[in-house]
């Protein structure tokens, strides 16, 4: 499994990732899933993913054109002149590759998987002169926007860290604030679940600055995790003896 | 959906149940998912219920043989000797149930569902001389029981829920703070799920009081609910202030 998440906020966009795959609970390995871009003082864009590795390590190479030699390469993202041109184009690599594997997997000939070579991104960033702006592409190509209501974006193992995330959240916040609501988030789901795991990438896209901001690897022994996490259980226990006693509002 | 939780500690057991049962999103009803028996002084026995409404409620019926005319009823749950018998007996019940359903289902003279009739059930309580026990029964009628190092079952919508007993759960704790607890993860759970929804039901067993405790029904509108839902949000913004920041951490 996987967690991602990305958030937009007034001052710009947090994104946070773990880096656990597994092929079982007997196969577990650490692979990046915030990969990003940057053309400095124009653009900067990330996207994470969640899903079957093979299909998103193809999408990341296809975007960088990784099946073209070194000295054909063009990347793609360059040239979008928006960020819902950089969605398009991503959805629809997202889409072509998940097809072409699925019509391989079909064909009689080779070992046919049970698995369906399926997954979703969350495309973030900024080209300068427009605003950050924060998309979920779907497997089918197609995508959806952030939006006041709904300023936020999960993929994978979405539930344990989603109650915190909708109490957390101001648009308002700091970028201090978003991140540690982001660490809860993760720090609750990683507790719950096996196949979410540390190291944890973080990111910051501060609004008209093109460039990736505290871009950093959380480790389980990095010392902000370890601040958090503990801080968190005492925190918490003091926000239960904040709430009332059932036995005051009894008959 | 549904979500139940049944939860140990020192002092007895707290147990606490949504209402809300849906077929599909257009279809939603309030139906009571805890049922409790007491013979004062003697036993006090509870179940939560999770899955395929028509199987949960068939199997409650059969507890209480209202297969039988009035007069030849004898509740199966007050002649058991042990709780352990309890739980096997509604493991039975749940697994021949479920077993009959399937079969009629698999004829092809009637219409057939696409639904499987599965469900599981927490049982709680306890006998006279004995202690308080929690079970988790599957499907399939074989059961688990709650221990040291795993004091909570969950059934139904579990994930939204299950980060906040993670982390507040303390085996001394008291029923106010365990009721705290479980208040939140429902109160996360609602938030974050519509098939999940209120009133609620709440019921503590103290150890050695065979008669329901503070058993209510906590609606939308009740003020404790209100408090607690309110208070919570306020409490973690506080807890949120009260964990250091990553710039503090960083390079």
């Amino acid at each position: 499994m996987t967690y991602c998440v990305g958030m937009q906020i007034d001052k710009g966009l947090v994104l946070m990732s773990d880096t656990r795959t597994n092929s079982g609970v007997d196969n577990v390995s650490v692979f990046k899933k915030m990969h990003s871009w940057t053309v400095p003082g124009e653009r900067i864009i990330t996207v994470l993913t969640a899903g079957n590795l093979a299909t998103t390590q193809a999408v990341i190479g296809l975007l960088e054109e990784r099946n073209k030699a070194p000295g054909e390469r063009l990347n793609t993202l360059f040239k979008a002149p928006t960020m819902f041109e950089v969605a398009t184009q991503v959805g629809m690599l997202l889409r072509d590759t998940i097809a072409k594997t699925n019509a391989i997997n079909q064909t009689t000939d080779g070992p046919t998987a049970t698995t369906k070579f399926t997954a979703s991104i969350i495309v973030a960033g900024q080209i300068k002169g427009m605003q950050p702006r924060l998309f979920l592409v779907y497997p089918e190509g197609n995508f959806i926007e952030a939006s006041l209501e709904t300023p936020f974006f999960q993929i994978g193992e979405t539930k344990y860290g989603r109650p915190i995330i909708l109490r957390g959240y101001e648009r308002d916040m700091s970028f201090e604030d978003a991140v540690k609501l982001l660490m809860v988030s993760f720090d609750s789901t990683i507790r719950a679940n096996l196949s979410v795991g540390p190291p944890l990438d973080l990111m910051v896209i501060e609004k008209d600055n093109f460039e990736a901001l505290h871009s950093r690897r959380i480790t389980p022994q990095d010392p902000y995790y370890l601040a958090v996490s503990a801080g968190w259980s005492e925190a918490l226990k003091n926000a239960f003896h904040a709430l009332p006693d059932y036995s005051l509002y009894s008959k």
